[in-house]
């Protein structure tokens, strides 16, 4: 059995850790770590799970849980992951972060976007972004993952299959994104309450969203373009449901390139062929945030706008899953060598 | 293997019984009939089971269906089950229906409350009410299982530990339920419209509700009454969420009954004790239905009002999954002697 | 024009104030004090009066405020009305309190169900309980209005018509109340969080809501009983909803006493006559809070369920509205002798 | 008073229609017509109206309603306004369309993503498209006017501010809009159905809505453009809100442009100085839907994007009301030469 520590196991992400792999048939959980409920038992923090998850939270003495524990998930707010993941590399852990603090090549990129100091910038080169469909092979030799942002997830599996193809202009995309509350986590704050954003949709830090610059690393790398040629504009929009983000993207197709609604479809189905979290959609189906709901699932969406000249793809996943702790669990099982999909693979629930 | 069939299964809960038995380890699908979508490729009619589920939807060939199955899951309207469940006796197969025709004892309460006439009352007997928590040994033995209705899951387990020992007014209970909109089925009405139930709660066939006779007949058996005893006053509400029902339940306890609250849990502690699904919550914690999102699970908060000499419970379960679906499989599990708990372990999702 | 201050304005029943009044034509607001957001020009606290409410959060300086004002509609918490009321009487001012501290003819009372000690027990035989359907009378005479809590406003209006006929048994009422989640305000706590109170419902302060002692008293009151002769259950619902109420009541018919739907729906018809803002619905017709959303109208659905002996009665108001903001206006208007239904006629919002 | 009829009353913009037009001090409501719902009660179609509008559902007998009516409203289905129109015109009635019959100035346009045919093209040059901010003057001369449809109201007031002046590139804009449920209407359709809508969001007609040559018309017009010049992608959303459009536009900037974001704004503010109903939003505030609810108020936040070289514009509009109801009352002040803000002024309803 893999001893698993979860440090920062009363937020969203961590309950939805805790919730796939409490079913994981190769994982035992080792300890559940939480500042604001040191000492409780971890049922009484998340009632649903009641008489089935047998923890209390343990305050965050990292030697000891580094110690008791085979793979660290990290769930903490971005600035905290540096002491974790340099007692896991000390100890010959392995760590995944669902934090920022390992995202970026560079450490300047980092400390610019996210205001604060990068503690650690050696061992940015350790660390493996880990969106599995693109960096298997990678993620599988890391010993520190750096797992996805959501509204990064959604945003590069859309575009992955035509990137450095000189079929549209990556500098330039546009990405309209649309994420559930739950991605504001379970922290405190007006524009999260219930009456604030039931029958409410709107944009936010427009222009200025941390992702912007990790969502231009992962897409300029793999179109063969540095990141300061980028010039993505990305606008996310709270939207009032719990779970989801569906990004929905707008492309140039580059000048003199004939390209059809079929021919980009089967790009993509190519592209993803042997995939089991990606889904090409049909011919005018498109995504809906509710078939990911819970799930690690991703569908996609793809057309051909010949009247501007233009691709829009759409995808839809389930930000706490493939969007944080799904695809957190994804990579543990890649390195450990498990069958990708153990404990992950079921079905959206809908409705 | 066993193999499967569930008849009427492009409705919410035949799309459950898809989502939960696709994951059962000893579980084949076989068959997927649907009037509506015949001829179609399953995971056309939901997407959410893009390349997961391989399957057309078939017509109503009852014969061949049942011949190719070793269980039968009926999720049609009430009055169409009989010709499946002759069929399923015929060929020495095991049925479970998930609608009203088998739940009564006695036809003639079947015909009032439903305004129609039973075509095999014959077969009543041979019915087992699958509640598992309270009859499982009958289940065991059964041929033909009548899967409880989603309000009577919650009211009866709301109860039960109670009933029949001199504590409350078994005759005389209030039960104030409150069910999420999917309870209502795919069928198209104008008050199951997103933009008539969100924002909404409204009570509906107030003394009239098909699920008034079959909470009598249940209480009535377990308390030692007679059901025409029962003056149970049972008051349903539209709410709006996806999913989930909350049954709070009003008793009178019984004159000179002295129970204290700590009492009363310990009642329903020793009642439920080793139930996997059913939990009964700490002083002061009231169930929330998010908790048992997706989920087989059952939540129940008891106190004694010692001001007004009432005891008030409040259940919480996932209309869809312990009210339908996920219990159809508990009882399948059974049925075949296998973990009762297989494919609907899984803890609610939350948020 | 009458000169208006609202103290405590930057709260939900604060903003719904300035809202409906902002459209009075014969009123004029001139105070909104904020203890959070003093020196802030209002719009800024909430966006959608940009361009259209031109004034500042003040600070709470009570003896100038109350100097500038013909009437104070008090928005704050429990347990600092009393300075204000008393500066109020000195200066001759009306004020009209949507808080509890003067609602309740005991003191006693009020510091037992509110855990806390009341400052001028003398002044509470002044308040009148602005409930004007059942004290239009009293409330024109009032120099202090005490108005109802937004669940005994639905509560009592539900009953009041039956009460002290020798019909029902008042003392052992059953009120299962279910409330959007404006109702807990605009303060910050994680039941209030969107992602935790979407989809889902759940009782709270199950026996121990300070409600009911208001509630008792008034329906004791009309019903010639004494309060602690009462013992109503009164359980409330948190609903994943902004706006509503729905109060459904379950009443014990006394013995002897027979009486059908229609004649009772005639009783609240009659009683309800000529009121403008109360509704009797038609038989087989429940009350959806969506028909109330946003405004002063209360809908009411009764039935005589004669198979169980008692009455059913379902009440749906606007908890922001008539349960607070607009039913506080409708006591401005009588007390200024205005058509009663200034500012606050509009119907519900629907869809 | 000015007499008016409503044609298709019993649909949500027939409702919302009612709603306000029952307050409104200059108006009568004569005439409510309903296919559906001929000879039944208004109020008990809404019961939110009850005791309130005193008229019964009318069949659709062209002549005579026109006849008894100043003013029509036309809230059917796009294809059935001609007849109406021809009539109105006959008997010099005012009429205002809410469909897309009278929008387009060609009726190629039309019959081309309409599908259908227009059968009183020669009546096109008649009407004129009715979005007061752009186009008062006019609309205050017409006979028949073309409301504008929900979509475009809020895409074009996002960029009319900048349009020809050689900021932006017109041709190539890229609107990615969402939208409340209610914008489907009432009918009967599997994806408005609660459980499908809620807890999701999905594009939808994805270049192919009707409303895309709407946009292009009414932007190539103030661009100086051939609306055939035009390349605008426009991707509607089904967001999970009963009302509300976010219009978020994404224009390029012209090369050689400066412009800085306080530059932007206080173009807009200056285009919009003295409406009434529209605001333009400080330097990082970006609209909400919830703003405007009930309201006739559209909100708009902007933003130089310098690091791509583009202006980001967000639009909120409630689309039943400024995008459909409230814009066509708006429309009958003027066209009758009353204060234009009569009945529709009152602020959004938050929370």
């Amino acid at each position: 059995m893999i001893r698993a520590a979860i440090v920062g196991a009363t937020g969203y992400t961590g309950a939805e850790l805790v919730r796939l792999l409490s079913r994981h048939p190769e994982v035992k959980l080792v300890g559940l770590t939480s500042q604001q409920y040191a000492g409780q038992p971890y049922e009484s923090v998340f009632h649903h799970f009641a008489d089935q998850v047998d923890l209390h939270c343990s305050p965050q003495h990292i030697e000891e849980i580094v110690a008791d524990a085979d793979v660290l998930f990290l769930a903490v707010p971005h600035g905290l992951s540096v002491p974790w993941v340099v007692e896991s590399l000390r100890q010959g852990k392995k760590v995944i972060d669902l934090g920022a603090d390992f995202r970026f090549r560079r450490a300047d990129v980092y400390e610019k976007w996210y205001s604060t100091h990068h503690d650690a910038p050696e061992l940015l080169v350790e660390a493996v972004y880990g969106l599995p469909e693109l960096k298997r092979e990678a993620v599988a030799k890391a010993r520190v993952v750096a797992n996805p942002g959501c509204y990064p997830t959604a945003s590069v599996l859309s575009v992955a299959p035509i990137l450095g193809k000189g079929i549209i202009n990556e500098r330039r995309l546009i990405i309209d994104a649309k994420s559930g509350v739950s991605g504001a986590g379970r922290k405190l704050n007006t524009p999260s309450l219930y009456a604030e954003a039931n029958e409410n949709i709107n944009a936010y830090n427009v222009g200025k969203h941390r992702h912007i610059p990790e969502i231009e690393q992962e897409i300029a790398e793999r179109a063969g373009l540095q990141a300061d040629q980028m010039a993505i504009s990305f606008t996310p929009h709270l939207t009032p449901m719990t779970r989801g983000i569906l990004a929905t993207v707008y492309a140039d197709i580059q000048a003199g390139v004939k390209i059809t609604t079929d021919e980009l479809r089967q790009m993509y189905q190519e592209f993803y062929a042997g995939e089991f979290f990606v889904h090409v959609m049909k011919e005018g189906v498109w995504p809906h945030t509710k078939w990911s709901y819970g799930s690690n699932h991703a569908f996609i969406g793809v057309t051909v706008e010949e009247r501007t000249g233009r691709i829009i793809v759409s995808t839809a996943i389930d930000n706490l899953v493939k969007g944080a702790s799904g695809q957190a669990i994804q990579n543990m099982n890649i390195l450990f060598g498990l069958p990708e999909k153990t404990a992950i693979e079921a079905p959206g629930m809908f409705p």
